[in-house]
């Protein structure tokens, strides 16, 4: 993800050049010296750290973007927080609802700007759904649902563990598809459709045992492969995600669909500058799933790129996060999701896990409206 | 669905010449003489009834299509049985698991030939994947998904109850989408991926009480407007199962996917002549998900209708099952599903709405293969 | 053609019974007496006969419905006219204008009901298109384009003439894509957009030579394998045409375009139960191309099939034209495309040819609106 | 074009680092001197200049990137080879074949690197189907046709000529639709199956006059609103093309579709990220068109990206260009389409014009295969 993000800080000056506040790339930093040395290079950064410790203590730093595996991100966001940096981190904020809880105390005592990498939501299409929800368009709402289905880890030749791999490792990663895959789709539902107030869950290991990277021995799998929930929103609506890195064919298909008393809006990933929308006010004889492509300069963020037709993809995402990130600076307004916002999704995460392993209902205790 | 299952019937001596058994009609029931002798006129029937106990009780009867609203579905059919009848009943089998195992037994005695109208089996394309999962393409099995979207019920001023409307009326369906929807998706996916063991359920009614048609009375609703359940089936794969009459959009939007380790499959009704298929093993250069048109003559059924290209529409999925049923008489083989294949499906509807009153996992009690 | 025929006269009871008219399957007439009296006896038929000409003699036949091969449409309908007989013809009309001609005067001066199974027209979908551009949400026409692709004889064994092949004669068929499937294209083109002017065509015969199957020796190919052209409408939008059974993937894709002013429509024979419709005067946020399922009772001819969401196929087509035949003989009014309506569709079809032929722009003479 | 060209160039370093040249960008030169300061300052161009030649005349300028409507390509590239400078011209060529023969015969003169943005070869999808069709799956070819449709110039409104405007003024432009759509498909369409030898094209203008934006006064319209032509290709196979700037509902509908014996690919720019390919040789029960989602890091220019499945946009295709040319300056091979290469399509929309107003068959003097 370092080069994502790094990607989204270098292209803010060409495309957002009326920021007063502009990224500088003054270090980056991972353990291997060499590795960090050419990435450094490569995306123009002034220095290297091989120990964050070091960098976090830097005065000159201003901000830390945490882009490590879930197991470090507490420790880092809390360092950094206390020596007064703004935090941008990787999703999802944490491996446990402890540590997410004592990240979320670190920045509002520290009083930093911070903001998780839930980069979905600045999918122009997806921020034009938000739009057209919040209109009022779709009436009251009965049905949300999503998945993110891959199909990378079939294969029991696969380790797990170590570089490129910790995803695979439930010391790393703290969960599995849920907090790597559905973490994301349940950001953007609660952000559409309102909190989700209780989950049934079932999970899924479907490899029990891989060889670990880093030990090289045969070890038991501790994440959940597959994860499937049903749920009730606090509107009234009933919720149903699903997740998979099981599902041949597909590489990320993360889509959801929302159906109203009047309207409905679907949107597909792999299909990013599209949403498609229904209207049964529509007259009858021509009733029927509009396809919108998302390319016109009224649409969000698009007066930003090229003329209408032509397509961005996945990584502006992250362009357009950094840029609202900086915007936030100016306006003093926070840049959702914040800590605190990801805080609710780790909540559902949690319960969902904790769902899935009791076999029973849980309630999340999401309380009121995440932005 | 009196004008499906004649309109199957009078096909089949132009596409199915060959069968050694014809069906002849020879009467129609209904409780309303006017429209049951304007149905007989205009679908060729020879004559009328009015009271189903008259009509199992002649001798010129040899099988009785049952084509009534769920709360008859156990009586005519245990009647027909005792007189010997042959019975084609349509979907689903009961209302009750109790009433279900009485029908069972009725046909098992009397030794009668019996089939439940579980038409979408017989739709090429799905014949089509059967025949592809069976031969073995997809490997070992991880995910099956199924929906049945509908968006007809949504306004609160339709009633419940009476004609065209019994399907609202917990009295006379049993349940709502359950029995209605989800029953056709279990009978599809136990046929094409093997037994449901356990499944989790959420049901919910989102208009709590509307106009009784026979009443005239504002009446609780006692049926579920949607259902939502997650499963394992007996070969270790996850199952998600979803269904609603409150997905504006959606008239008839039933469709299933299911994954394997080599390969996936999924089907549209809504495109009904198509299946979508994806193969990994496919060179990676040319690799992607297969738009398979199902219209040729080595594809299952299809060389009894048009040439390659030319579609059949929904129809053809009962014409297909009436002529089955008239090839099972001569070959002495079962026409599946049969009333015992409907039970299991009966079994996991049944735990469904027991899994959600009760908000726990439920067994399904479901032994064996389904055919 | 013959089956698709009988099937549209079977289904007319069941599914338009209120028509004063109904079809009577007399007699069928078939060169090889054994098939003759297998279909006879398959589809319903009274009598069977084996010479046309005895056909046209009887007295107890109204109708005559030509299904031969192009080389046998004039003499056959010219001697039907002459006994009075009304006259349902395959398309295309006829092999030259000459013969077209005289089958028009035949039956204007018999004044005998006739039509031109153009049955393209009576999809749901492309009846619903017609009355939307008469509607006139179109707004001025800049474009119309269509093709029709298939990809059956690329084979270079295939042979050429005789049963099932005829359409690779150039003797029995006249011409080849341009006579059997432009022609429907044309058809369509002229009812939905007016007539078309003029005409720049080219031609192409990839396979040079193939053995005939009926004189068993290799014969130069007489017909074009591929034609596109390019014309002008009489309302001053371009038309674009291409037609080909050598375009590898396609079995009938029949497609066609208009793009209006304010508003589009596009159709696709593959996904027939369908529209797609864009209208620029939507709300900017919401624009897009719409997915109409043409399903709904209050869509062309719907309501007589099932309810909304479920598809109907290529046969239904003949049906509604059989059924439109009948209910013009109530009426009164000429059942379109009439022999003078599909007159002018050959006089496009014979520009087109010797567009081609002559490397040159060709009017078509085609005179006012057809209907 | 020319946000798009310095974005190309500014991406350079962190997706390609491994190559020897990187692009400084030393002068960005327009006439208004206020903007092309803004823009300087935006893109991060070290000065800027308000006269072409001054900048022409720099030591420190070792290429020159043409950005400018039509009229001044072949002036500033003549200056620019005279000065030895490497060359990169925004298409068409030229307005004229003897302007473009003037620049090809400047670059080869001055042995200077050349290449025009004919960028849709560059999308990776694209490139795929060049290998795939270079490795010989498809067979012979009968087939191929393209389009480019938009709708932006319907208004008769919309003024002519002037900034943002000067396409629509043939004195800047040089043609309408023909140079500034169709010559993208016509440079992929050779790029992809060979020479056109010879083509039958009509021509529209559909609003005769407009404002024109400079003059302030109603002018004619020079340029074709829409352009329609058939060709043969050397290879035998038939070629249609179409291209319009009056299709409501299509911004940037690039599409084309080769058909060979074997098999058929097609390709869309509104889901520029996919090819959809068809091989007949597939096992017929699991034959279909494939939907290929080009995001593997073994597809072409994809590992330079993000991880398979995360779609890339338009303007990708711009940085790959930037980078095979400096690739280009290491291996001393030519950048294609070099400016001879754009010469060849030069020729085949002169011969559109050119049949297009005398409706005749026109020869494109086009020898040889393009690279």
């Amino acid at each position: 993800m370092g080069r994502t993000h790094s990607n989204g800080y270098n292209r803010i000056k060409n495309f957002f050049p009326e920021l007063l506040y502009e990224p500088v790339l003054k270090a980056v930093c991972s353990r291997n010296a060499d590795k960090v040395r050419a990435f450094a290079d490569q995306w123009g950064y002034e220095s290297v750290e091989t120990d964050w410790k070091k960098l976090v203590a830097r005065d000159d730093i201003d901000a830390v973007d945490i882009c490590t595996p879930n197991d470090s991100h507490a420790e880092i966001a809390i360092a950094a927080a206390a020596k007064g940096k703004m935090i941008l981190c990787e999703k999802p904020l944490s491996r446990t609802l402890d540590e997410g809880q004592k990240m979320v105390d670190a920045v509002e005592k520290a009083k930093v700007a911070n903001t998780i990498w839930y980069n979905y939501r600045r999918v122009p299409a997806v921020t034009l759904a938000k739009q057209i929800i919040d209109s009022g368009k779709l009436g009251k709402i009965f049905h949300y649902r999503a998945n993110f289905l891959q199909d990378w880890t079939i294969s029991p030749e696969l380790p797990q563990g170590g570089e490129g791999l910790w995803r695979l490792d439930v010391e790393a990663a703290g969960s599995g598809v849920t907090g790597d895959l559905l973490a994301h789709c349940i950001d953007t539902a609660m952000w559409l459709n309102g909190s989700i107030v209780d989950v049934s869950a079932v999970t899924e290991t479907f490899i029990k045992e891989r060889v670990h990277q880093l030990s090289g021995k045969v070890q038991k799998v501790g994440i959940d492969d597959a994860c499937i929930f049903h749920c009730h929103f606090e509107n009234g609506s009933l919720g149903l995600f699903e997740s998979t890195r099981y599902a041949r064919g597909h590489k990320a298909l993360y889509t959801f669909e929302i159906n109203g008393e009047h309207a409905s809006i679907r949107w597909d990933l792999h299909d990013l500058n599209r949403i498609e929308y229904f209207d049964h006010r529509d007259e009858s004889i021509v009733r029927g799933w509009r396809s919108i492509l998302v390319t016109d300069g009224d649409q969000p963020y698009m007066k930003r790129w090229w003329v209408p037709g032509l397509s961005i993809g996945y990584e502006h995402s992250f362009v357009h996060q950094a840029a609202d990130f900086l915007k936030s600076l100016e306006t003093g307004e926070p840049c959702h999701p914040t800590f605190k916002d990801a805080m609710e999704t780790q909540k559902v995460c949690a319960a969902v896990i904790d769902s899935a392993t009791s076999r029973s209902w849980k309630n999340t205790n999401v309380k009121g409206k995440m932005e």
